[in-house]
C-alpha cells in the first residue's frame, strides 16, 4: 500500500467499505480531553505549526528528548523553525511511533499536504504550514468545526465556576456544545502539599467554613450540582490505582482534620481517606447520572531534576505496574451491593492490565443501561496501532464489541480530533479482519450499524448527551 | 474466505491439510469438564436449546448481561423463546467473542444450522433446534458419543462416593469411559465458613472422628485410594494463587484445630494450613500416579448482590492478577527435592503469566514422563483464538511443542466438544503459519503425527488412560 | 516460503532489500556476552558438535529435559553422538522453539548443511559437522572472524587481573577487540553465603584490608579504573529487581559489617546495602563513562534437587514476576537528580515490563547522549521472534526506533553470532511490514540507513567503541 493514502490502514476490502461508507462521515463526541475552555472561548489562533505542534504536547516532547535534542529546542527558547526541524529530524526516526501517523495525519487534513516531513524538507512544509495557520478558517473554533466534532467535554476543577462554558453555551455563533467534566483530584490527593490550600480554596467557592470532612463532602456536592446543571455529563479521575481501604466516615473525618491541621498522614491513612471520598464521589454521581470516568496506572514527575526546571505534565510520567485487581473489585463492589454504583469507564495505563479490566467489567454489568461498565479505550502511551488492536481484542473477547463507546483524544490540542480517525481506520481493520477470515458473517449493513455505534452512537446514548443545542 | 465454512480458521494449504487429514478424525479425550455424571447416567434429554445454551453457562449470561438484558432473561423465569430471542440479539452484537463462533459451531455440528444466528431469524432457528432436540440422537451419551468422545473427566468432591461413575463403568450399553476427577478444594478453603460442616461431612463418609489435620490427611488418603480403584487419574485444585508458607505439621495442626473450634485464623495462618496440605495431597498424587492440575488467578464471587440473589458460578468471577511466581517454584521445588513431585499441569487464569510459566515447567521437567510438567490449555477467559494462540507461541517458544497435552472443555455443556474442535483448527493454524512462513519444513507426515499427538495421544499416554474398555 | 532459505523471516520485499542490500554486510559488536576469554585467546578447537552445542548450552539442555531425556544423556556421560541423537529427536518435536532456528541457521552458515536436522539423519549430520571441525578455519578466533566480528565484549568479575584480554589486545595476529565487562554481582549479592569470602579475594587482589563498606567502594572504584585501561566500556548486573531502598552510608557500612561478621541480615538490610552500593557504582560508571546494563526479573536455581547435582546456569532458572517498575525509577531519579545517571540498558525477563519499561526510558532521556537510556534486546526467553518483535513494537511506539542500539548474543557459544542475523532478519520484517502497510515511507536509502544503525553504527557511537585496532 502506498504511504498513508485514502486506505491507510484498511487492509480488506470490507475494512475499507466499512471506513469510508460508514466511520468517516459520522460526527465526533470527544468526551474527554484537556483543551483549555477559553482557548475556544476566545477562539485563538495559532502563531505557527511548532506553537501548535510544540506548544504543549509531552508526547513529542519525549519523542525529541529520545533523540537527544537540547531541552532549548524542546520546551526552550529556540526559534519556531529551530524547535521545528528538530522535531522534523526526529520524527523520521522514529519508525513505527504513532507521532508518525498522527503528525501526518494532521498535515494532510488540516494543511493539505500529503508528503512526508523531513529533515530535507521542513522548511518548506514549515512554511506551508504557517501559510495556512493564516487563513479564518484555522481558528481554534474552526479547526473543532471542520473535524466534524459535535460534542465536546473538557476538564475541570471543581471550583471552576464554568464562566466560559455558560459563554459558549450562550453564543449562538458557535453550534458545538462545550461541557464540562469534574475532576477533582486536588480533594482526594490527600498526600499532596498542596491539599489544605486547595481545601480553602474550595471553601471560598462556595463561601462555607472547611471545618471537617462533611463540609468538604457538602461542598462537592454543591459543585456536582452545579457543573451538572451546566451540562456536565461526566467526572474524572487520576488514581495510582483503584484502593479499597474501607474506613467509616469518622475515622476518615480524623485524617482529614490530621491533614488539615497539618499533621503528617501515614499511606494506609491516606487510601483510607481516598477510599471513602470516592465512594461518597460515586454515590453523587450515581445520582446525578455522570459517568464516572478512573484513569490509572501512572507514575508522574519521575525526573525530579526536570520537574524541578519545568513543571508537570512535560513528558517524565511512566506507566506503573502495581495496579491490583481485588481492590478494585471491592471498591465496585461496595457500590453495587446498595445499588449505587454509576457508569463507570476503567482505563489502566498498564496495557498487560486489558483482559483482567475485561472480566472486571462483566461482574458489574447490569440492565440499568447497555454496556454499563466500560473498558476505556486504548490510552497514552497504548493510544497506538498495537494498543488499540490489543484493547479491542481483549473486549472483544470478553464483552460485546457493538456497544464499546469508541474513542476520546485525552489531548490539548486542536489538530488531534484526527485521533478519532486513526482509531475508526483501527476499528475497520479489526472487524475486516474478522470478515475476511470467516470469522463474522459479511452483513455489510450490520457491521456498518455497529461501526457508527461504536463511531458516535453509543457514546451518545451512554453519557445521555442531547447533540441539538 | 466464507463465513465458518470447512477451513474456518484454516488459512493456508497446509493448515487445511494437517486439519482434514489428521486433527478432525480423532478422537476426544476430555480430561477436565463439569459435567454432572448423573446426567450421563440418566442420559438426559432437553427440552430446548434454551436449555442446553442458557441453563447453566455463565458466559453466555455475562455476554447477555454486557448487553443489559435484564436478569429476568437471563437466569430468571423469561419464557424458552424470549431468552433465547435476548441470546440471540445479544450474539448479534458480539463480534470477535468466541461465544460466536462456539454457539455457531454447536448449531452446525449438532443441528445442521449453517447460517448465523440474528435476531430476524431466531425464531425459525429456535424452532428447528428444538425440533432436532426431540430425536433419539439428541440425548447425553449420543451427543458424546456423536462428539467422537473416549474418556471424559468429570470434577468430584472427595465425599462423593461415585456410584453414577460405576455404574456406567458396568454399564456395556455405554462405551465412553466416564472417570472420577478428584477435587478437594472444601478441605483446603479454610477461610470459608463451609470448612469445618465440610470436615464433618468427609468424616461421616469415612466413618472416622476428625479430631486433627491428621485424621483429616487419612481420610483424604482413603479417598483417594477410592478415587483411584473407580479409575480415577488426576486431582485438579482451584487456587487464588500458588502459595508457598512452610511450617511443620504440628504448626498445621495446631491451625486446623483453631478453625474447627470456631476461632479466627490469620491470612498468613491459612495459607500455612494450605501450604502444609497442598504439599501433603501433591505426594500423595505422586503415589498414586494422579496429574495434579493447578488452576489459579480467579477472583471469585465478586458481586455481593448478585453472589446473594442466584449463588455462585453465575458469571461474577474475575481474573486476579496476584500471582507471583516465586511461591509457585518454591511449592514444586519443595515437592522434587524428595522427588516426589506429581505430573502437573499449571493454569492461570491471567494470561500475563503465560511465559513466567513457560519459563518455570522447563525448571522441572525430568525423564520420568516426557512433558511431566504442563502448561494447561487457555483457560476460561482466555479460551479464545487470541488467548489459545499466545499460549501456544509462548509455550511453541521456550517448551515442545509437539508434548503439549492439548485441550479440554472445562464444561457443564454436552455440546461444548466443538471447542476441541476450535482447538483444533487453531492448532493447525498455528502450525500452518510456522511452515508457510518458512520457519518449519513442511513435511507432513511429520507434522500429520505431531498434530495427532497433540489432539489425543499425548493425553492418552500422559494420564496413562486405558482407551478399551 | 521454503524453509530458511534466503529471505528466511523476509516476508515482504522490502525486508527482504533492506536485509541483503544493508543488513547483512555490517559487521557485529556483540556488547555482551559470555565467552570465556581464554578460549579465545588460546584458540580452541572442537572435538564435536556436541561439545560445540551441548557443552555449556542450558537452552538446549532445558528443551531437551522437556522432551523427557535422562539427565546421562545431556549433560551426562552419554556418548557424544548419543547426546547429539538425543538432541536430534527433541529439536523435531521442538515446532516453534528459537532454537530450531538457531541451531539450523548455525548449520547453513558455518556447516553448509541445509536440509532440516531429524532423527532419521542424525548420524550423517553428526558425522559431516564432525569433519568440517577438523577444518583449520573452525577454531574458536576464526569462528568469530568469519562471523564479522569486530568488537566483543566478555563479562568479567571485577577480580580478574584481565590478562587474557591484555595478551589478546597485544596480539597483532587477531584483529578483533576483546574488551572486558565489569560485573560486580558478588558484591552487591550480600545474601549470599560466599558473600564475604568474596570480599576477601577482592581484598587480596586490591592488596587492601577490608575493614569498612567504604574500603570495598575504594577498590571497586580501583578495579573500576583498570577495567577502563583495559578497554572496559560496560558493566553489567544481574538483580532480581532494581530495588529502591535509601539509606545513608554510615549505615550501609554497618549493614555490612555485620554481615561481615558473620551475623544474620534482614530482606530489607540487604535492599537497603544493595541500593547504597549500587548508587554509588552507577556515579563510578558515570564518571568513567561505562555503559550500566541491568538485567532484572530472573529468579534462579529453582529445582534444589538438581543445583545440587549439577550446580548453576544448568537451566533451572525461571522469569519473576515480582519487578516494581516504582523503585526502578526512584532509583534512576537519584542518580538523575544529581546529573550522575549514567548511559544506562534496562532488560527485563519479563516481557509484560516492555511497555512499562519503554514508558520509563522516556522520563530519563537527555542530550548527553542519543538514546542514552535503552530498552535492551529481547533477552533469554524472548530471544526469539515474538519476543523480539514484541520488544521492537512497544520500543518503537513508545521511543526513537532508529536509536536502538540492537543487539547482543548474551551466549557462550562461538556459533551464536547467527542470533545476530536472526535479529536483523526480524528487524527487516518489521520495517517491511511498516513500509508494505503504508504506516512508514518507501525511502529505502533512509531506512537502508536506519538498519545499518540497529545493527551496528548505534552500538559503535553508544558505547564509544575504537573501532580500528
Amino acid at each position: 500500500m502506498e504511504f498513508m493514502d485514502r486506505n491507510f490502514l484498511l487492509d480488506t476490502e470490507c475494512a475499507s467499505l466499512l471506513y469510508h461508507k460508514y466511520a468517516e462521515h459520522m460526527p465526533i463526541i470527544d468526551y474527554h480531553c484537556h483543551i483549555p475552555v477559553e482557548e475556544i472561548a476566545n477562539d485563538v489562533r495559532f502563531r505557527s505549526i511548532t506553537e501548535l505542534w510544540l506548544g504543549a504536547d509531552h508526547y513529542k516532547w519525549r519523542m525529541m528528548r529520545s533523540n537527544g535534542i537540547p531541552e532549548e529546542l524542546i520546551t526552550g527558547k529556540g526559534s519556531d523553525y529551530d524547535r521545528f526541524f528538530a522535531f522534523a529530524c526526529s520524527l523520521e526516526r522514529a519508525i513505527g511511533n504513532p507521532l508518525y501517523h498522527w503528525s501526518h495525519l494532521e498535515l494532510q487534513r488540516y494543511f493539505g499536504i500529503n508528503e512526508p516531513l523531513t529533515a530535507e524538507n521542513a522548511r518548506d512544509i514549515y512554511n506551508r504550514c504557517n501559510e495556512v495557520l493564516t487563513r479564518p478558517d484555522m481558528t481554534a473554533r474552526n479547526l473543532i468545526r471542520k473535524s466534524n466534532v459535535r460534542i465536546l467535554c473538557t476538564t475541570d476543577d471543581p471550583c471552576d465556576d464554568l464562566h466560559f462554558h455558560k459563554q459558549l453555551a450562550d453564543d449562538a455563533s458557535f453550534e458545538v456544545q462545550v461541557l464540562p467534566a469534574f475532576r477533582p483530584d486536588n480533594f482526594l490527593d490527600i498526600e499532596k502539599e498542596t491539599f489544605a490550600s486547595n481545601i480553602e480554596r474550595l471553601g471560598r467557592v462556595c463561601d462555607w467554613a472547611m471545618f471537617s470532612l462533611s463540609d468538604l463532602k457538602d461542598c462537592l456536592t454543591e459543585r456536582i450540582n452545579y457543573f451538572a446543571f451546566r451540562g456536565c455529563k461526566t467526572a474524572d479521575h487520576g488514581l495510582p490505582f483503584v484502593m479499597y481501604t474501607p474506613c467509616d466516615d469518622e475515622t476518615a473525618g480524623v485524617i482529614f482534620r490530621k491533614k488539615m491541621d497539618g499533621e503528617e498522614i501515614t499511606r494506609e491513612e491516606a487510601m483510607a481517606y481516598r477510599t471513602n471520598l470516592l465512594l461518597y464521589l460515586a454515590k453523587e454521581y450515581h445520582r446525578v447520572g455522570f459517568v464516572m470516568q478512573l484513569h490509572y496506572g501512572v507514575k508522574r514527575d519521575n525526573n525530579t531534576f526536570m520537574f524541578d526546571k519545568i513543571g508537570v505534565n512535560t513528558g517524565f510520567d511512566c506507566i506503573d505496574n502495581h495496579t491490583p485487581i481485588a481492590p478494585l473489585t471491592e471498591f465496585m463492589n461496595a457500590l453495587a451491593t446498595s445499588d449505587q454504583l454509576p457508569k463507570t469507564i476503567l482505563y489502566s495505563l498498564n496495557p498487560i492490565d486489558n483482559t483482567a479490566i475485561d472480566s472486571v467489567i462483566g461482574c458489574f454489568q447490569d440492565s440499568s443501561c447497555i454496556g454499563k461498565i466500560q473498558h476505556g479505550s486504548a490510552w497514552w502511551f497504548n493510544d497506538n496501532k498495537q494498543g488499540m488492536l490489543d484493547q479491542l481484542t481483549s473486549l472483544a473477547n470478553l464483552s460485546v464489541l457493538g456497544n464499546f463507546i469508541g474513542m476520546l483524544t485525552d489531548s490539548r490540542s486542536f489538530l488531534s480530533y484526527t485521533r478519532h480517525e486513526y482509531f475508526r481506520r483501527i476499528v475497520c481493520q479489526f472487524l475486516g479482519h474478522l470478515v475476511s477470515a470467516g470469522e463474522y458473517p459479511a452483513n455489510m449493513a450490520f457491521l456498518g450499524a455497529i461501526v457508527e455505534d461504536i463511531c458516535y452512537n453509543n457514546c451518545l446514548r451512554y453519557f445521555e448527551f442531547k447533540p441539538a443545542k
